[in-house]
Order: structure tokens, then C-alpha cells, then sequence
């Protein structure tokens, strides 16, 4: 298989490149870096990434900002980043790379547990993360040529606990490498319109 | 208790002030009639409305536009009608209006079955109101002065079907009447954080 992975130098990422290539060609897509630059937020970046690499089998999006602020003091501009990025991101990603996808190819998006489970700071990354799984279940009955979309949402990963563990008190964590096989699941099995939640019930 | 009721002309509105308009003070909001005028896609709008009326004890939203396409033909534009209506503009009702309310005041919002089921053209709406539902569950937590929020949910509305009905083949729907009872139960009981999801569960 032909995957493209977006946000291939990120945390999760990395770990979903080691998962996926050693036996299938991975085309590696950062911001800044990889084998191809893309900034999903912006449209016509993503589609010059599909012009210039072609039909694929399998797109996946680890990547998407959100602001993270008290309620009361969300701005506008801050609740215009996420749209624009976790939410508009991955759904320009599914319409433009549902174009280049071969018959029976993939998309899988990340959304994030605090869809479920408040968090100080997180009304914002709540409600965006939630639109994007709801998405992910509207738009599994419109995608043509057997194409299947799945979102993944992790707990908070285990690499990432200095920079984000005060945010997520008591939660347990997942190691990017295990959190990676939700990833997989996605790309190499045959569920479509799911969010594999990557994280115990409750 | 004083009840400001947004939508009040409409279908749903309607019923939710025959439902609370012999008990209560209400107060009809409409885009273009009413005792006054609301553009919720406007903060100038709202913020002048509360000016205006002063403290609640209650706010309703029974309003909220969004685009309804394919997928594949929905343009940025489409999408942004539901974003600056259907979330932001209960968003930002969300935010404004929790200043106005009296302490152990209620804010109500809608959203609607396509969050949980998919119908022909409701990507859009899938999305969005499945994020409203998020919205409400996060902000919950946060909202002060034992605010609550919760969402309505309603399947397609009886006297509704002449306009709607051919999008929900099969669908069971709901008369106006039985549904601003959920608004009701919002309004004057305990529950928060919650939506209430005016149909069978499938
Ligand atoms: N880490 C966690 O605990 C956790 C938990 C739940 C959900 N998530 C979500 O999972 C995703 C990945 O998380 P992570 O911790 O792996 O992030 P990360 O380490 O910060 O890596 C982010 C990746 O996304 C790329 N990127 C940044 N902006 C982009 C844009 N506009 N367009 C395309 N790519 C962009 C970056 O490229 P450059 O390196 O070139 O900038 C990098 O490859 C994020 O959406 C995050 O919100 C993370
Ligand atoms: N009817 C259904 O089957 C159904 C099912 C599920 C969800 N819903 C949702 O429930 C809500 C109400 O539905 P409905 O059928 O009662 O609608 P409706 O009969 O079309 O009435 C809409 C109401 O909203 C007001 N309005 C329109 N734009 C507004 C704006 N920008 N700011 C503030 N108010 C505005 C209208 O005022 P004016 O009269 O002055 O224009 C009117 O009072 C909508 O959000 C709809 O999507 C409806």
C-alpha cells in the first residue's frame, strides 16, 4: 500500500510511520519537513501534496490545532483556529483526498478523549473533536469507490505527559506505539464511519 | 421565572412558548419579530438584546441554520453558514448570555437527530450538531453561579414533514407540542450538561 501520513515527525505520527513501513511505502507529510510539506488549513496545499504525489491507498491525518482556553475567555480567533484546523483540516483533507484515493482506500482522523471527558481549558478542543467523529459517521455513507473513514481519539499520550500531563489529572496515558495500532486498524482492516476510542471506558 | 426564547415564531418555538407562557414571563425573540430581535450569528446583536431585556432566569435556542449538500459539491461557504450559526451562534449565545442569567439559570440549546443518524445531504449538519452536543457536555463543567446548559436533539418535527419529510424516509417524527416538552424539562429541572434526544433510540 501507498500511505500518505500527515504529521509523520510528531509524536503520534512517528510512531504510525514504524508501525506501517516496513511493509508498505509511507510517504512521510509535516508542516516543515518529510518527504512533502502540507498545511491543512490551507486548501490548495493540499491539493499541490496530491498533485504532486498522486492516487494513494490510505491517507492519515495526525495533526490539528485547537485553542485551549477557560470558556469565558475564548475568543473568536481562538475557537477560528480549531475550525479551521481540526475541524476544516481533516474535513478539506476527506473531500480533496477522497479525490486521489484508489478504490477501497482509507482516511482516518484524529480527534481526542476530551470529546468525552472535560478538561480545564478544553471546551473548545471538546467541541471540535466531537464534530470531527461525528463527521467521520455522516460522511461513511457518502464516500464513493468502497472508501473507508474512521477517526482514531487518543487519551493523553505517555510521550507527551511533560508538556500536557497537568491538563489531564488522573487520566491514563497511552505509549505512542500502542496508541499507533489503533492507526493500523484503521488503515489495514474493514470498519468504516468508527472513532476507535483509544482509552478505557471510563 | 423570566424566559428569553429564541425562535420563538418558529415551528418548535412556537410550542415552546405555548408550553411556558402561562407560568412564566416570555420573552419572543425572532430574527425579524417578537418582543425583540436576535441575529445569534451576531455578538453585537446579542450582546444588545441583553442590554436590552436584563436578567434571566432561562435562555432557549430554538434557531440555528445550516447548509444541507452532498458532501462532495458542500464549499467552504456552506460549511461557515452552520459554523456561524448552528455552533458559534449557540456558542456565543452561550458566552454572552451566561452573564445575563440569575444564579441556577438554564441555557437550552437545539440540535438534531442527523448528529446520530445519517440522512442524503446532512454531512454539515452531522458535524455540527454533534459538536453543539459536545459543546454543551464540556461547558457544563465551567459555566458559574450553578448555571445549566443542555442541548434538545429533535427528530424530524410532524408538522415539519411538507417541508423536510422526503430527507427522513422511515424516520418516526415528533409533533411540536411533544417536543417543547424536553425544553420544558431543560428549563425547570435539574439536569445539565446533557442532551436530550427526542426520539427512540433507533
Ligand atoms: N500528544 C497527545 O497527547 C495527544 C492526545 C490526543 C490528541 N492529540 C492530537 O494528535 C495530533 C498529533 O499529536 P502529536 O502530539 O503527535 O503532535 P506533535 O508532536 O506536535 O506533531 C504535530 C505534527 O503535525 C504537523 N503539523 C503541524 N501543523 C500542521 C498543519 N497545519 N498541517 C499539517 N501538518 C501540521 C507537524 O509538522 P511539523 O513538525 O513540520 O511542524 C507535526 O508533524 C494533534 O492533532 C493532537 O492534538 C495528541
Ligand atoms: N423542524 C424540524 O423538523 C427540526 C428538526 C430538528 C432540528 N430542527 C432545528 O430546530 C430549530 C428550529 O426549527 P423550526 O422548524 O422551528 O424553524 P423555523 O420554523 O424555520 O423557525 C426558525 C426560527 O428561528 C428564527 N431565526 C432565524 N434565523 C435566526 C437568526 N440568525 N438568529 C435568531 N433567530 C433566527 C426565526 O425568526 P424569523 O421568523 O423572524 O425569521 C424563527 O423564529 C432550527 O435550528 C432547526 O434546524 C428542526
Amino acid at each position: 500500500m501507498k500511505i500518505l501520513i500527515i504529521g509523520a515527525s510528531g509524536t503520534i505520527g512517528s510512531q504510525i510511520v514504524k508501525a506501517l513501513a516496513t511493509a508498505h511505502e509511507v510517504i512521510k507529510a509535516n508542516h516543515s519537513s518529510g518527504d512533502v510539506q502540507i498545511d491543512i488549513t490551507n486548501t490548495a496545499s493540499i491539493h499541490s501534496v496530491f498533485e504532486s504525489i498522486g492516487k494513494v491507498d490510505a491517507i492519515v491525518c495526525a495533526a490539528g490545532n485547537i485553542a485551549f482556553n477557560a470558556f469565558s475567555e475564548l475568543s473568536r480567533e481562538e475557537w477560528d483556529l480549531g475550525i479551521n484546523s481540526r475541524l476544516m483540516g481533516q474535513v478539506n483533507l476527506t473531500q480533496i483526498g477522497s479525490k486521489y484515493l484508489h478504490d477501497g482506500g482509507s482516511i482516518t482522523l484524529t480527534s481526542g478523549i476530551i470529546a468525552d471527558y472535560p478538561i480545564a481549558y478544553g471546551a473548545s478542543a471538546a467541541t471540535l473533536n466531537g464534530a470531527i467523529e461525528h463527521f467521520a459517521k455522516a460522511v461513511s455513507v457518502e464516500l464513493p469507490n468502497n472508501i473507508r473513514i474512521n477517526v482514531v481519539s487518543p487519551t493523553v499520550v505517555t510521550e507527551s505527559l511533560d508538556t500536557y500531563g497537568d491538563y489531564f489529572p488522573g487520566f491514563n496515558s497511552i505509549n505512542a506505539e500502542d496508541l499507533a495500532k489503533y492507526y493500523v486498524r484503521s488503515v489495514l482492516g474493514v470498519e468504516t464511519g468508527q472513532t476507535f476510542k483509544a482509552f478505557a471506558g471510563n
